[in-house]
């Protein structure tokens, strides 16, 4: 992908991780969380990290960003409006106002549902990338699921954060690149 | 704000309004929902609507912006990553992990919460815009509470859409500046 593990890219070194604030037990005992608002909050921090993304697509531009509700939006919107692409909001159950296509699957705290309105992606588009960050991938499975419901094609997924080693990377269709911002 | 009904602004001619569906009795009967959605799929409205907000801030350059969840997230984070503020994501009960203010206020659907961590914006930074489109502007006040209580001045609001006549205007303190990108 063109970067270290410092996340070194194009002669510019940014340890994003660095920014990136560990808080042990949230939201429950024995889940170590990753508090990206401390990344979020030191402008030169965003600014690498939205660029840093844009330059490691996994795909060459596509037609739309999809970005899922919503720590998804947070990524998904302004590398959508670097690339100039579209941008598509991959809802949780009952905020779309228009026909939607419904994926329901399960988390570790409950059964949850993603929409996305029909028409939010023209039939035969010609690339999508989702942008989520989390362990298992469902939710990532579930979004590549409805975009697919809407006759696009999906070129891609980038993630922000990934926890390795919980079998996110086998949920996910292996022909369908993807691109990681930040590895645990 | 340097432009007028059809979103001119610096000879550029987009009607943003034109872009947004309107959808009848959603989320219930007698409601008009206004579906920025369509705005967001189209590359040069999303691009624009984006530049038009940050050509018409009602403030020099932020420290801060603050995008309350969700939808204030898609405006919001662009807005930051054009600018190069830090941005601060307010966000709905029992999502941020460390110390936290909390507003508690009610809508016409229920009484909710919002909430932002203690550190998010360091005291006496010098601006903050708070972006958000509702019609009776509780949570935008609620918002500008929580901005208040870390210690930090509250430089303006920024509005996607506002719905006019709903007492909104008068909910928020008259001395802080506001832009509206969109009004009905």
């Amino acid at each position: 992908m063109g970067r270290n593990q410092r996340g070194e890219i194009n002669g510019c070194t940014m340890d994003l991780k660095a920014l990136i604030r560990d808080i042990p037990d949230f939201p429950k005992p024995g889940i170590l969380f990753r508090d990206i608002t401390t990344l979020l909050s030191e402008p030169e921090g965003l600014q690498h990290a939205i660029d840093q993304m844009a330059e490691t697509l996994p795909v060459t531009k596509p037609d739309y960003i999809a970005g899922i509700e919503s720590r998804g939006f947070i990524f998904g919107m302004p590398l959508a409006y670097k690339l100039g692409c579209g941008f598509v909001p991959v809802r949780k159950a009952g905020k779309l106002p228009a026909a939607i296509h419904r994926v329901e699957y399960d988390l570790e705290y409950g059964h949850v549902a993603l929409e996305v309105h029909h028409d939010a992606l023209p039939p035969g588009c010609t690339g999508l990338v989702v942008f989520f960050f989390r362990a298992t991938a469902a939710t990532a499975a579930a979004a590549a699921k409805l975009i697919q419901q809407t006759g696009a094609t999906l070129a891609g997924f980038s993630f922000v954060i990934e926890l390795e080693g919980l079998g996110g990377r086998q949920r996910l269709p292996d022909t369908v690149p993807m691109s990681v911002l930040i590895q645990y």
